[in-house]
């Protein structure tokens, strides 16, 4: 037996995303309670010289948006980054969510073979739709939720691993 | 037509936890280069309540081990956590390899329906394997590998999403 390509992706971002959101959701009561402005959360880096949570959350559903499209050799719409607060950052992950439900397996299954192009300054990827998912789209999605975790855990907001992984048996 | 368990989960594994040798040689490297003892980074956080670098390697390499081993039934060999430099986490990232290059791809496929059983403090998790893999070993391993480089990133080494991602059409 063997998995479609919709069954080893989507599932992956719906169950993510959630996830994402209630860390998003953690970051603002604990700013609330220990009283500060949330949008400092927003605007946190762990480095100076790299992207701030807004951007990691931005990635994060562009990424999973990204692949739904490709994977799907449908146009994604394209999404203003203009969220400068974690509620805006929710909203931008609620549209990501209601953009995937759009989606239906048979439109996504088959597609490990497609050719898939990704532009990136100075250079084109040529992917296979399977490695695509593999080495691009699933690498790149884990990084900027685990790098909006990393950034809520290092300014002390109360989140652990099961606020990451969520519900992993259900 | 479809993918198969393998083809979903190993080559993510050799891939990655290539890239993830190639972050602490930069690691070796940087610190060589401004003169400190490179066992700082490994002994580094970002929360002092949060695993060290060592503790992240240790685990990445432990969950592709134990995905390989519940995937195909079999007992995953016992590695001591006894690593304290970064050339030691290196040789368990090899030491880990060699453990996934044991396997040949039909010990791993059809499992996407084996009931796979974790035991974590005061509870157990049951999964198919496809739930498993999707919603366990791969948020779990891109989680650790991805704060390995945020360990790193933080503490000013000169890596990047490229030496994360790695030859991603390769």
């Amino acid at each position: 037996m063997t998995i479609s390509m919709y069954e080893a992706s989507f599932p992956v971002f719906f169950h993510t995303l959630g996830n994402l959101k209630s860390l998003l959701e953690k970051g603002i009561a604990n700013a609330e309670a220990r009283k500060f402005d949330p949008t400092v959360l927003a605007n946190c880096r762990l480095a100076a010289d790299m992207f701030p949570l807004t951007r990691q959350v931005q990635i994060a559903c562009d990424v999973a948006k990204g692949a739904a499209a490709r994977l799907s050799g449908t146009e994604p719409p394209k999404f203003e980054d203009n969220e400068k607060t974690l509620p805006e950052l929710i909203a931008r992950v609620d549209k990501t969510l209601d953009y995937l439900k759009t989606f239906k397996p048979a439109q996504i299954d088959g597609s490990e073979d497609r050719k898939i192009v990704v532009k990136i300054p100075n250079r084109e990827l040529n992917f296979t739709g399977l490695v695509f998912l593999r080495q691009w789209a699933m690498p790149n999605f884990f990084f900027h939720v685990t790098t909006t975790y990393a950034l809520l855990r290092h300014n002390g907001v109360d989140v652990g691993k099961g606020d990451y992984l969520g519900d992993v048996t259900g």
